[in-house]
């Protein structure tokens, strides 16, 4: 069912920390150091575009990518949250779903522009954010594996 | 209906060039030299996040970004699609819809990563490219205005 691509990180490994897994997609724990809580949804079959899916596959898939944006707003509460499916380097269909926060290295930039905060030289204040954010990770990675039990996997 | 904000730019302009206009949400042309085809689709309403609008309400957006994503696929046929809610800048709900190529100044990188290649410094092969792209435009934005006018909107 679910056809794989020898040359293709995300259908040979699970693509960083696995939080929850279904028949169909999976939600992996981002290993950032600027972005406590960046999580990515991945579609489990080598699909390059949403509208590679069906239309119930794309529903499908969203509604995990509500899910992983409700848990972060409710827990993490950032200043605004980030959704991106780009795929140019790893053509397998993956979200990114990014909690940002007024201060963050590269706020109001995307991530993937040049940093306006070099690494070490972030205000004390943005620290302590990471901090209590890194604290609420527990309860957050709960909240998603309780939510997407709670969604109806068929 | 439509909460408007004084200082949203997204709530006092369309937003670029209009090409097609419903009572939730709108279709824009982006004036990007280096992307013909970029596209946004903006909820008319100033709401900042997916999970602020309703089910419904969710699901009306994600159906006219998939549009903008087919059109592109089958008039445009880039190398990849790229979609992002992003709005750290501008917090009222729109989608970016960019068609990629392998040899674009970005590529494969995101658009807002710093370019590989430099303005002016483009090989001849992407500028006969881009041409190309430019000449399938009128078709691009008529298959848009027909597929937007096909959706029932309610």
């Amino acid at each position: 069912m679910s056809a794989r691509d020898p040359d293709c990180p995300l259908c040979q490994t699970d693509g960083g920390t696995l939080l929850w897994r279904g028949p169909h997609l999976r939600l992996i724990e981002v290993d950032d150091p600027d972005y406590p809580g960046f999580t990515r949804v991945i579609w489990n079959a080598h699909l390059a575009e949403m509208t590679s899916l069906s239309t119930h596959g794309r529903d499908l898939l969203m509604r995990a990518v509500y899910v992983v944006e409700e848990a972060q707003q409710s827990i993490l509460a950032p200043d605004k949250i980030n959704l991106a499916s780009l795929g140019n380097m790893v053509p397998h269909l993956h979200w990114h779903v990014i909690p940002r926060w007024r201060g963050d290295r590269h706020f109001p930039d995307p991530i993937w522009a040049s940093p306006r905060i070099a690494a070490g030289a972030e205000p004390a204040e943005w620290s302590e954010r990471q901090a209590r954010v890194r604290a609420l990770l527990p309860r957050y990675r709960n909240r998603l594996v309780e939510a997407m039990n709670a969604l109806l996997w068929h």
